[in-house]
């Protein structure tokens, strides 16, 4: 009898494979189950779309730097993020949480000024959801149910070779923001005099604390009449996020270091902490950008779009995952983002 | 300035309600929000029932004497419990996980086996979730995605004087079952050498470990041809679920003690116990059985219906809320159900 590997080995995405690898779908309205950004469902001929991500204290957040009206929005922006992933629009949430007896009213009550502040620019309604206790800690389950037609919703698994791999917005800064909150937590353990520096970095806080989802590049594809061929949120990092694209499309991609957006302040920040900008946005993580291919036909028509970069293009499978540095040399992409279940 | 109520004061429902009480749905998809076992949205002429419960470890389950495949089953079977409330029809399910370094790849596949096992039998999809780790313990967050008829889903509210009161199966044997379980616990604590003891006693354990979702009620009442006036599921014992109705439609309820399906092992038990068996029904809670009112011009339908039993009926809400006791005695209902909060 071969043992079967330990969770951590499976990690995150291998232990949803070995749990739902075998799942048969019955009802006639599931259109997609586990595997991308979202799982469609058909109701009288609308495509509903069905997210659900969970945060736990310690693991997903540190209560000791993240304030709790930031963390209520983050957890709706990044359910958000996924039904934009699907080249969808949010409608609704639900929001279960549990909370240890250390929290009070006041403090509930911060975290629903968060959630309800993200309702409210995202136009999302919330619906419903569970309150209970936990034995340590607070934990949050939201669930976002979005729409998408027929005719536009995106799926992981379309990319074509050629295709052209663009991103929203800039990467790393979100990472930058976190290994500035932890250095400064370990300087204020040490040192209760000392104020937070986080002069000059303000940007990088507020990509980390509070993430929006990308639902305005929906709108600018729809506007310019672009239907992205594959489509995916950038939680985990941008090489981790190409090669489920790739993988899921079955094609392989070329990046270029030098077109991979990344803001002066990340850069900076991470040249003073001795990081390399360039890993910071591969491996980073939760950026909540959105990376996404289209066809070649259609890069004129988003190339002076200021808010979308184009980054490299789609190549045979054969070909692999490579980055091509400012120096020239490919380095093939591995998948080093942020591993929940190690 | 006036000091909040703190959250063990509110209770679970006056927390829900202190957050929830000034959302306003945006949203033309929306139909009914926060305050029934169910939201309601419409998409494209379907109503679509979107419920989330969130389950953690030491509060809601003991894994001491709950088997993982056990709670898997569990935890997916009250949520589609919430949809047959609506008298809908489950069809999907999202499941979050948290899990703590405890946790092998084999405990999982015990607990998915339960998922898995529930979902074959109600015939619903797994279609979507999260995996990841957590500080201690494990939490699991499902979310369930239902359907029903305009004409046919029923909500809390809707009860009218002189309705009749029903519930399916029988009352108070999870909570009895809970009682064994916690005794047995004891003994084990205190003595390793005794095996536990729970001959005669397995409708009880099962009913409390591995409660089913009343679908098959839904479907009798269709094929009878009644609609219920309103209707939820009993998971924090009869006398609270009773208080929501008759809160929801603004009226006042009579029961009559004598009428209260409890089974035989349930009553035997509760007595070697000392509990008073219409306790347990009222208070005990976890049944989940479907409670409903119908019109008195339906009763002829469902009268020769072994699954369910007429115990009282709606008055006006200046009534109130009470129990005839067998001994003719009216004693006012208080929700005693279980706060998961306190």
């Amino acid at each position: 009898m071969t043992e079967k590997p330990s969770i951590r080995e499976l990690g995150e995405f291998g232990l949803i494979r070995h749990l739902t690898g075998d799942l048969k779908m019955v009802q006639p309205e599931t259109r997609l189950g586990v595997g991308d950004d979202a799982a469609v469902c058909e109701y009288g001929n609308s495509k509903v779309l069905i997210t659900t991500d969970l945060l736990t204290e310690g693991v997903h957040f540190d209560l000791i730097y993240t304030p709790l009206k930031h963390l209520g929005y983050k957890a709706v922006a990044v359910n958000l993020s996924d039904i934009c992933a699907m080249n969808g629009t949010p409608k609704q949430i639900t929001i279960a949480i549990a909370i240890s007896a250390k929290f009070t009213t006041e403090m509930m009550d911060e975290l629903y000024a968060g959630i309800k502040l993200a309702c409210e620019k995202y136009q999302v309604d919330l619906i419903g959801g569970d309150t209970s206790s936990s034995m340590t800690g607070m934990t949050l389950a939201v669930t976002a149910i979005g729409t998408a037609q027929e005719d536009t919703i995106t799926y992981r698994n379309g990319a074509l070779e050629n295709d052209i791999i663009c991103v929203s917005g800039d990467l790393g800064a979100a990472y930058m923001g976190l290994l500035l909150l932890e250095r400064e937590k370990r300087v204020l353990r040490d040192n209760q005099i000392t104020q937070p520096d986080f002069e000059g970095n303000e940007y990088l806080l507020e990509r980390f604390l509070k993430p929006e989802p990308r639902k305005d590049i929906v709108d600018i594809l729809k506007e310019k009449n672009v239907i992205p061929t594959s489509m995916i949120d950038i939680s985990d990092g941008l090489s981790s996020e190409i090669l489920h694209l790739c993988q899921q499309s079955n094609k392989g991609a070329k990046i270029y270091e030098e077109k991979i957006p990344i803001d002066l302040v990340t850069q900076q920040l991470a040249e003073k902490m001795n990081i390399i900008p360039t890993t910071a946005a591969l491996n980073g993580g939760e950026d909540y950008e959105l990376l996404f291919t289209i066809r070649p036909s259609d890069y004129e028509k988003i190339k002076g779009e200021s808010k979308i970069t184009a980054i490299g293009h789609i190549t045979p499978a054969s070909a692999g995952c490579y980055l091509i540095t400012t120096g020239d040399s490919a380095i093939e992409l591995k998948a080093q983002g942020w591993n929940p279940l190690a």
